[in-house]
């Protein structure tokens, strides 16, 4: 029945009726394979003591910001009927770290939450951008560390596997790392945050410059461009375990803690940052080799529940289900 | 873990964390009984040859506005990056009608679609209802008549059944009955939109009112009032067949044709009104005894496409998932 991805559609008198850019109808074909990818994940989660959690579409502006989520901020605020500033969620890990602390604040064990939302976000005309995307994830709260890491991690990659895309990778970071290698390369910490965000952008030559123009040799320069462009298996953190230091040391632990079926879908990458700013340790992405972008990421966010009034560690991942569906397709339709 | 549906949250340090009024976090056992709903229902629309169909939640308002749908206009209005006027869908049978026109313009046999999504309602604060409902229905395009209107209303029947309220009902009538009435009892076609308000908000009185005020005789008011309260089994319509004119006729020829699972679920309800004014024929509402407001409802809207600039009869109904899980619990978990 076709892939409905036009936005403007011609009508019988000559008029057209248009649907925002970055927006579409899915239709039956397409709405049944992305139905079945959800299923299967959330089978996943399901079996794995995961319950599902909805919350709305809307929330107080206010609310929302308090997940501070960098360059991904709600962008889409108008004013209800009341005069309050409502916003659209821009992500499902802040309403559920809001849910965490304010629905269970007295919760001692670990939760367990999975959920299948669209997540909106405001995108410039043109940019080709999805502004509604379905998003299926998990987020576990109260399990620090490797613990907590590894159950991720392991659940990223079977999460992958039953929806059909077992040759994604995850690509896998520390938030920290950045910061440490460029601490010990002589960069000062009111620096520490520009460079944090052009490695975001992918922008490596930027952060040599930062470097340089920080007093650092040459050759230190180069060699710490070169180590944050590193990627490869675990054993990278080995090679440089000195100056990776602590962040090394556990994202090591980590990943020598998954079984050999997680493990051979990670791929290490030392200078790995993602654009929002909540992550405190693990990070990583889903990459499929067949798509552009991300199919979907994750990471320890130990800071974002207190926001909400109950200390938790915290950490999760989501897919985002066109991405998968788009890598099924291009993976040969498996 | 609790229904969740407290809209102010205390959190630790005495901050409150708040939800919009009439919103709310749905935590894992409702989640799970409301996704089986979605998915028994889905299993129903599918069988019956429905297509699922997602759309955007935001449009440009103006196309949504198309719909002209009486009292729940599209309501949640704001403006995008790019200066045009969004709004949040209030309703889907809209959207729908504009997929069938413009992404199938040339469609010469029917069109079923199924969606499973939100509805958005801008509500007055403290007003108790819910801002956003899930919904989950089917839209037929392409057959008129009976044999639409039967089709749509045994699988509401079948829906019912598989969403274990099978001892719901669907309250039947035609949005053209009351006219008729009301003409034939002598009101002027001018006073016929006002009357069909007071309907709407089953105000019987004000109708009777307006009657009087239009000179008809006391004993034509009081059985006119009499026969717009009226409610029984299909012979009701035969009684009174002579007053109900064309549509009473055809309602007659719809409900004789359902089969008997069908049709012991079925009230007439000769005032019947609903407060959407894109119907043109069969409207029914689905109610539960043990639920205060409709948990569904739906009618013919042979005029609604072709506002999208293609002509098509269509007819479909939609169950709110909230309402039936309220519904399965008073009617001792069914």
């Amino acid at each position: 029945m076709g892939s409905g991805s036009e936005a403007a559609l011609e009508v019988g008198a000559g008029e057209v009726v248009r649907l925002p850019a970055g927006s579409r109808d899915i239709l039956p074909d397409e709405a049944r394979a992305l139905r079945a990818i959800t299923a299967a994940l959330a089978g996943v989660f399901e079996e794995a003591g995961y319950g599902e959690v909805i919350t709305p579409t809307l929330e107080y502006a206010d609310v929302l910001a308090r997940g501070d989520i960098g360059e991904v901020k709600p962008g889409y605020r108008f004013n209800d009927e009341g005069g309050s500033w409502l916003a659209l969620r821009s992500d499902m890990t802040v309403p559920l770290a809001r849910v965490a602390a304010t629905r269970f604040p007295s919760a001692s064990g670990p939760l367990r939450f999975w959920y299948s939302q669209t997540a909106y976000r405001p995108i410039p005309a043109l940019q080709g951008r999805s502004r509604e995307a379905i998003q299926a994830g998990i987020e576990l709260f109260g399990v620090a560390g490797t613990e907590g890491d590894r159950e991720i991690l392991t659940l990223a990659a079977a999460a992958i596997d039953a929806a059909g895309v077992g040759d994604a990778r995850l690509v896998v970071g520390d938030a920290r790392l950045s910061y440490t290698v460029l601490s010990a390369a002589g960069l000062a910490d009111d620096a520490l945050g520009a460079a944090h965000r052009k490695l975001a952008a992918g922008d490596f030559v930027a952060v040599e410059r930062l470097l340089a123009a920080a007093g650092a040799a040459a050759e230190s320069v180069r060699a710490t461009g070169q180590l944050l462009r590193t990627r490869g298996g675990a054993d990278v953190l080995e090679q440089h375990a000195q100056v990776l230091g602590d962040p090394g040391r556990e994202l090591s632990a980590t990943l020598s803690s998954l079984d050999a079926a997680a493990r051979r879908r990670v791929i290490v990458d030392i200078g790995h940052v993602r654009d929002l700013d909540y992550y405190s340790g693990l990070v990583f992405e889903v990459m499929h080799e067949a798509v552009g972008e991300p199919i979907g990421g994750g990471g320890r966010y130990d800071t974002l529940v207190e926001r909400f009034g109950v200390q938790r560690p915290a950490v999760g991942f989501a897919l985002e289900i066109d991405g998968v569906h788009r890598a099924q397709h291009a993976g040969g339709g498996r």
